[in-house]
């Protein structure tokens, strides 16, 4: 007979339909503000965290990506991979899931999906950093590129920024009319537009997020006056940006980690020593974030580990009191730690 | 309602309790020996998979690692933790779980714990070195450090080399029993020592897999006769060595993959230029193995993820057709993939 594992050995495991469970305990839009103040207060201790770029094994069709932190109590990793063609077979582009673990033991404490979890910090990110950066009083959005994540921006910046309008803009139409559907309901009013010209219009915040992996101009210099924040999701790995290099010219790019973005973000467009503001100077207060009300300011998001750290411990904190996760028996604990073929002999 | 998650969003998960059901369907003794074949036919073809040094995250008291490999059709990745006191608080020194996924896709397709699977994995490359590297018709092996590896070195050894006798010594000498009381019924004669140097006489192996993390000598030089091969497990990480030297100075030694080596091995030791041989190209025949039966050979092992991609592979094909697997709502999968907020929506 098998003796039972130890409660060290059981890894709480969040399944994709706990996490949905969770959102909706919680409430999306909590779960996006709080999310938001979460990175946030993780950004304010950066410099505590052990930081490496992701690392990544490309492939013809794709890349898959580790992400790993820690802050020296707890270690993160998210696996991720990025497949623009998968949306072609009806797969997910990016999937993920990620662990926590506890650094004095190196046992995992956490294993949770984390598809629906990214698009959730990767909007709260976005939201973090337009908080500081967007300008005062704005009210409209303009979303270009309308896939998986289009709704969580939405929402993010209506939950933190305050904003009321959304402008939508896709290549495929049927993107554009899923996306003002799911939208419909949250108080938002949404625009449909027949262009990125036209989505941008009366924007203080445009948000880009394609997924096509190449050199692509989503934004032309011409279409970007005074004023504005952009939210640069789509751009994320080599090869892949959205925005002409002039309007880079023109701006002050913020961005995460720079070893990590100048290979993935907008900024591998420009030379070496384009210079940038790390965004937790700006939440910190160590450097100023917008200065005045005509400069353009660009969030260069790639998405960084520290977000995935945030979002674990997020939901690790939420998960108690609820009964939202399996138990894995992940880990073998055998009695006598020396006794792992003991262990084995005594399952037959 | 859940709309149920599709074929790709479930994926194959292996528990410890499901791990050790398959070992003991098949034998572990079958088990350590086709995995040593599957290890060897993929250091045949060395060439074809993604390297890297694994990706580790020190602290006071162990280490985190992550060991990603590909060979560009399937992607794998071992967590797996180094903590030499957790066996002061009854936890395991080392515990993992490991992935695979598609690289075409990026799609996980089997999830599996590692510690279990790790010991078989390391004790099957063990034995594929000797196999090319111990001197003809050794029929003892001496097995210094009798922790959680012990069992599993000894019947790889029989199983691949043939040895019919183990001589044990450990600092600890309840250790050495537990070890000798495991291997009882095996059909090897076991030998219990009351010293290394003891446990040495007439070995033509000698493995050392101790856990202290320190520049230990657990094998002088003094110790080691002509025409023995000795199997080094434990050294693996900075800081933490078995054999003096003077050893290396008179071996010929063999490495996985020599940058992780040079970091992590007995050869940190040693000069940069220090001469090894890559196992790979002794399993292709492209460099001599073993050259006469004097020479004293080294296989300085830390464990590389090509090993665990052997591994991982070898349980996924072994799976089919059993029930030792659970399947785990892990990704997830709208039907509309850039629908994911609708799906979210719909699992209210």
């Amino acid at each position: 007979m098998l003796s039972l594992p130890s409660n060290k050995a059981m890894v709480p495991f969040v399944s994709v339909e706990n996490m949905m469970r969770l959102v909706h305990h919680l409430g999306v839009e909590t779960v996006l503000a709080e999310l938001t103040d979460a990175i946030e207060a993780d950004f304010r201790r950066w410099e505590s965290f052990d930081k490496t770029p992701r690392i990544a094994s490309h492939s013809g069709n794709g890349v898959i990506e580790l992400m790993p932190t820690s802050d020296g109590t707890v270690y993160s990793v998210k696996y991720v991979n990025g497949h623009p063609r998968n949306t072609f077979n009806g797969l997910q582009t990016v999937t993920a899931f990620g662990l926590l673990a506890e650094v004095a033991t190196g046992y995992p404490v956490l294993l949770a999906e984390m598809t629906m979890l990214t698009a959730l910090r990767t909007a709260a990110t976005s939201a973090m950093a337009a908080r500081h950066l967007a300008p005062k009083g704005v009210d409209t959005m303009a979303m270009i590129g309308n896939g998986a994540q289009a709704e969580f921006q939405a929402l993010a910046m209506k939950a933190i920024c305050g904003i009321d309008s959304v402008r939508l803009y896709d290549i495929d139409p049927r993107a554009t009319a899923k996306t003002s559907r799911n939208l419909d309901g949250f108080g938002l009013n949404v625009v449909s537009c027949r262009s990125a010209e036209a989505a941008v219009e009366r924007a203080g915040i445009i948000t880009t997020c394609t997924a096509e992996k190449q050199f692509a101009t989503i934004l032309t210099d011409n279409m970007i006056g005074p004023g504005v924040h952009i939210n640069a999701i789509g751009g994320d790995c080599p090869g892949k940006t959205e925005l002409h290099k002039d309007i880079l010219m023109r701006a002050e790019t913020f961005v995460e980690y720079p070893p990590q973005t100048r290979i993935e973000g907008e900024i591998q467009q420009m030379p070496a020593n384009y210079p940038v503001t790390e965004l937790w100077k700006v939440v910190t207060g160590a450097a100023p974030g917008r200065r005045d009300a005509r400069q353009i300011t660009v969030f260069d998001s790639v998405g960084f580990a520290v977000e995935d750290f945030s979002a674990l411990c997020y939901v690790r904190d939420r998960l108690s009191g609820t009964d939202f996760c399996q138990r894995l028996d992940m880990i073998a604990d055998p009695d006598d730690p020396r006794d792992l073929f003991g262990m084995l002999q005594r399952a037959r």
